[in-house]
């Protein structure tokens, strides 16, 4: 890529959404990365050269073309809220934002059409006023993400607990793909086809169009549940994830002291030293889950939203999970960072200890439950607290 | 109970819908019991003195105290379509007839309200047409058999797949129930206190009310997959149950000669020797079913039910499943019965093999997929040739 090539696309573009002022590039080219201290030293000073924001795939498909035939990097962009430099143009370039492709194209019963850069939080308004439905899963980021960016860059999150992972058969439907070539293509992926693209960051096509599956929108109870032990939560989180008939979208478990450290609106409701579960209950299931909890003496409920009695009340409960946990971890103390730890088998809860016993005060369990091809698994989000990177 | 006894009982009840024609009251005084040879030669000559048939709730009080101060037993029924002589008089007196308490009462997002007479074909037509939702689970006599019945005789079925057993957390709501007593009380019950009704036949109190979860009703589509071997379709079963984001409603496996045998439609399409799998897909799952079928080359799709192409359609493909395989072979063949099996733990598909080559041509296996607290099992409803009692 020469300063020539770049002029020359940036001038064969001129008619479409561009931004060339350095400040707001240079934003545009970032996202969460530096949830890493090691990605924080290593991609902090990287910027695109230019954005463009197409708002047709006509216009994504000119600007490839363009790109394709002046040599330009481009690095496709939704709301920049992925923690691993997804959306970072490590060679400059252009910065494709999706922004002005948000349509929510048709609803229908059982799944949604819409463009990439609809935020999650729009995409639900969208399903839920027109059909009573919801995306089966999003993520921590649901107000300010995109589906675009979930399906090329998450991999499961809030809903996980019941429907499994993004890329677990039948959680996208289809996708719309524009290449990178010559003359860029418009291909539609189905079934096998899906792995080529999902979670693939963009790096081999944009995605123009996603379908996904849609469940019914409940009014989710948003639970809190303090345990004695660690433990007693995750054998609370493991069973409760194993009851097929009481309905729920989230199970986050918090090793103390996440609470009392990290949660300052939860931390008065807790003692030293015990843990927290996050949850998310199907209103018509609270019966049910009240009586599992019963079950657990060394369980109880705190909190609970639909009978709120805190004089400040936590907001969503799932904006304490997933990579929220970290964010909120990093927001009281800079050393923090996280490490993604799959825990599956029959001994998944026993795995958990063993690593819990190997660093103690080094790294503080953070759990999420979801469902793997039947059996429940845990994805750690361990805190981490970050010394050296070889330590890392 | 004397002849006295029954004459003040009658003459107590005579202003509510009675009903005294001995052949009438013979029919109303059995169920499907003649699946089992055991229960047909004791149980064929049962019938009930009178049958009422309560229009209200306070009718039913009436009846009960009428019936416990005349010391008068009652045996309650709903459609009569129960494999068990549940619903069977042993000692003479009232068969209490739920027909005439049959009203959805509400429908709400997540749930219904309903009265047992029910029939589960009608709590489905109203909560569909009413908010698009329908039961989790029902019967395989979903055309003829009530929700009272289900609930009090029934354990899983149609829908177990994905949401397992009627007993498990959440699959029931809420029942209110009178007892049967001196001044007969009205008690509701929720969570843990549901066992003490569910399942009990209505032998420790009468169901006037039932509050059950609903889930999206979708245009399911129906399949059979034919697999060249029979290990080739429990595999198949085992490995789809698992998908938890592939939404479906049916999972049956039969083995040959099954299918050549007694399902009459089908046989033309399957061969010597292969099995089949009966299924319910939901229409926005179908990609995610037929790239999960194409990774088997054992497996082929034969029918689906959104493309017809049998010269005889073979309808509704729950009406192979369940307690309606036996019904299709006593059609056919008279000394055919049936036995519960459970197939669980990590070895389940072993343990159905061990059974298969203990009993060759005795046993034929049926399974029914459930979920199980997280691990998929096999209800087995075995066809078995019925030879003497003491062999069964």
């Amino acid at each position: 890529m020469t300063p020539a090539n770049l002029s020359a696309a940036k001038a064969a573009l001129s008619h479409l959404e561009t931004d060339e002022n350095p400040v707001s590039v240079r934003a545009k080219s970032r996202d969460f990365f530096w949830y890493s201290p090691v990605l924080k030293a290593r991609l902090d000073h990287l910027t695109a050269d230019f954005v463009v924001a197409p708002k047709t795939e006509a216009e994504v498909i000119e600007v490839l073309r363009v790109a394709y035939a002046h040599d330009v990097p481009v690095t496709t962009r939704g709301a920049g809220t992925g923690n691993y430099g997804q959306a970072m143009p490590l060679a400059g370039g252009i910065v494709l934002h999706m922004k002005n492709m948000a349509a929510v194209v048709a609803v229908h019963p059982g799944r949604v059409i819409v463009q990439p850069g609809c935020l999650l939080k729009d995409v639900d308004a969208a399903t839920r006023s027109r059909s009573g439905q919801e995306l089966r899963m999003f993520s921590s980021t649901w107000a300010t993400a995109t589906i675009g960016g979930f399906v090329a860059g998450g991999s499961g999150g809030v809903g996980s607990c019941t429907w499994g992972a993004l890329r677990d058969l039948g959680n996208i439907i289809r996708l719309r793909v524009v290449t990178m070539e010559a003359e860029p293509r418009v291909l539609e992926f189905t079934g096998e086809e899906l792995h080529r693209v999902s979670h693939a960051y963009g790096t081999n096509g944009i995605i123009t169009e996603i379908e996904m599956p849609l469940a019914p929108a409940y009014d989710w109870v948003e639970v809190f549940v303090a345990t004695h032990s660690f433990p007693d939560a995750t054998a609370f989180a493991a069973d409760l994830g194993r009851e097929d008939g009481l309905l729920k979208k989230l199970i986050s478990v918090y090793e103390a002291p996440i609470t009392q450290t990290y949660f300052q609106r939860v931390a008065p409701h807790v003692s030293p030293g015990q843990a927290l579960i996050g949850l998310m209950i199907a209103p018509h299931a609270m019966d049910a889950f009240l009586t599992f909890t019963a079950r657990r003496p060394g369980a109880r409920v705190i909190w609970r939203s639909d009978r709120p009695d805190w004089d400040r009340e936590p907001g969503p409960v799932f904006e304490y999970g997933w990579n929220h946990t970290t964010l909120r971890a990093l927001k009281v103390d800079r050393v923090i960072t996280y490490l993604r730890v799959r825990y599956a088998g029959h001994d998944f809860i026993d795995k958990v200890e063993t690593i819990r016993a190997a660093f103690p005060g080094e790294v503080m369990q953070h759990l999420e439950e979801m469902q793997e091809n039947g059996p429940v698994v845990f994805a750690g989000l361990s805190l981490v607290r970050f010394i050296t990177e070889a330590r890392l």
